[in-house]
């Protein structure tokens, strides 16, 4: 009697049931009444009126699609000004967009990571950085949190080339990356280093130029960037930024460049669109920060416990995953929603409301946001 | 002395060089004027006026981007109407939509291909099913191509639980895998059938409905499809398609879903837009295929070597990957587009032009378009 193929599912489905653990998706409206502090849309882009209008017209002029491989007949004129635009704005070389950051993890590393080589990568690392790592014919050594140091050891351990992976802002605390002592530690060994700035373009930086920038490390021949589109961008898709002989490599080597459809128009208007605003009005990056500043200053002022944000993600520590979840259905009842972290998606167990401490709130939005997760908290 | 770290690139790009096989990005306008040929817009809906009016719309109304993971902020109304209106056309109780059919394949062979399964893969599937079993915790055999009995004697071999996993329509040959035999020696052994349909959806089946339609597989408890907004459906993104437990276990257990932003709604609103129409017009699959048929029989009755189209695909053979190169050049210079596939992108290293039998294409066209490449053709 053959097996049914997908009864094992049963059984996940009843484990996760008992962990409490079932994720489960809700969509929203496009006029819900809600105060966003869950997304990553950290500079308010994603509905402003240009950001928007190029993303339409983009949709209007290019077409709904690419139509295929950025080889074949994915690659518009407006792929190219924006490739040249992010490598300008973040002050690399040479650019290549990709349909989502995760497919440009994957790219960088897969790619970079050749079979004799090392990949050090942070044990905080995103998923896409994980999965990269996976696929590459490289051998991968996970260090510790942060530990420039362990970094250093790893390096010094191996024979032959080598490169370290770290995100420059890690999503689920907000702390940033000691970029400068990792570049040095990599230098020591003649070893590259690839980070990943999602979480800091538009947000760290002279005008949101992102953490490499921050840190002097931005165009150097040693450093690649990864980026997404789709956080302080408002948009859709990913990116590598290096060398240009880096990005060649890339265009020639990186299954997930080569055989993906290239990204769809609409994006890569809508990403123009808004990489363009923040070359105007390069305040954005600055109050994005004060505000990251302000609601941790406010929380912890009044007992709860929140790690430092050293970009616009402010991460509030709860008792329980239990009480994170009910903690953050009281925030939307009250008309406030926040991000949930929860194992197994926290990387030391801890679960946490992850606030987004957007651009474009007021002051009265900010207020509010506090009051409310305040007077929703669990009790001790 | 450190070394330079990214030295080593030269010495790849010096071997490509060398072998005549550099890849170079050539952006297009947006009126450019060629007869495309070389894309996967099979049905030529990608800028249809209500296509494009589509994606501007989902942009306008719902923003740029989709803001996060398809878990936090990254689900809108417009994402749950597109997966109910793909799982209702194409015969399936529940699908769910990522940002690309590249992601969709990695989800669907991550979380379905557990560490005790064994995972049957045909030697000609697409990169993105080559990447799913690497980074799958299962163990994969590799298969000749098109071969059931092949199969059968993989899963007879293996002892737990097993899928075989194949493209339903070939991109490079165009030719379509033989889906009954294939779902036969899977049922003997309780095995699942995991079916890419990217070059099938809008080609084959009723109306468009795709290869695992046209098979009777559609909506069967132990086959799952993967497909993508890319090709017919004139957009970006993919899909999986299958039982709701399947879904809801992808929701709960794929990385490229849940760390993933969600597909912009733009991609979605194009992609809604296009399903509507194929269901409005349902001759365009048909006209898809006649064209191919066209194509194939006038190209093979002047002596060219082309494999019958199963599909929108016909691939007409090169003698070397030069005479490829130059050929498809000679076409463009005459003001059509067509693919080009050489090696590495080729499993058995024949160089071939790649058609596109798009089904808005005219008598007028598809006639010009043969002479061309007649016209054109390297002399033996």
């Amino acid at each position: 009697m053959p097996r049914a193929p997908f009864d094992w599912i049963d059984g996940a489905t009843e484990r996760r049931e008992r962990a409490g653990l079932v994720r489960v998706l809700r969509s929203r409206a496009a006029d819900q009444d809600l105060l966003d502090l869950a997304s990553n849309d950290y500079l308010g882009l994603t509905r402003h009126p240009a950001v928007t209008r190029g993303a339409a017209d983009a949709a209007l002029r290019w077409g709904a699609g690419s139509t295929g491989s950025r080889l074949v007949t994915g690659t518009t004129a407006l792929h190219t000004e924006l490739e040249e635009a992010l490598a300008r704005f973040c002050g690399f070389e040479a650019a290549l967009v990709f349909s989502s950051g995760y497919a440009a993890n994957l790219a960088a590393l897969t790619a970079l990571g050749e079979r004799d080589a090392l990949i050090v990568s942070d044990a905080g690392n995103h998923a896409s950085i994980v999965d990269g790592c996976r696929l590459s014919r490289a051998q991968t050594e996970v260090v510790p949190h942060a530990d420039p140091e362990a970094v250093r050891k790893a390096l010094d351990a191996h024979d032959g080339p080598a490169l370290a992976v770290s995100d420059s802002v890690f999503s689920v605390d907000g702390d940033a990356a000691p970029l400068p002592e990792l570049a040095a530690a990599c230098r020591e060994f003649g070893a590259a280093l690839v980070v990943d700035d999602a979480h800091g373009l538009g947000v760290l930086g002279e005008g949101g130029r992102g953490g490499l920038h921050a840190a002097g490390l931005a165009g150097a021949d040693d450093v690649v960037a990864t980026l997404t589109l789709s956080k302080s961008l408002g948009s859709q898709g990913g990116a590598v930024l290096g060398p240009a002989r880096v990005i060649q490599h890339l265009v020639n080597a990186a299954r997930t460049f080569i055989f993906d459809t290239g990204l769809a128009p609409a994006a890569v208007g809508g990403a123009l669109a808004a990489l363009r605003l923040i070359e105007a009005e390069p305040e954005r990056a600055g109050r994005a920060r004060a505000v990251a500043a302000e609601l941790h200053g406010r929380l912890t002022a009044a007992g709860l416990q929140a790690a430092r944000p050293d970009a616009a993600v402010v991460s509030v520590r709860a008792p329980s995953p239990e009480q994170a979840v009910a903690w953050a259905a009281d925030c939307r009842g009250a008309g406030l929603a926040v991000g949930c972290f929860r194992p197994p998606s926290v990387p030391d167990g801890i679960s946490r409301l992850r606030l987004t401490a957007r651009a474009d709130l007021t002051q009265d939005q900010v207020q509010w946001a506090v009051d409310t997760i305040l007077r929703t908290a669990p009790t001790a």
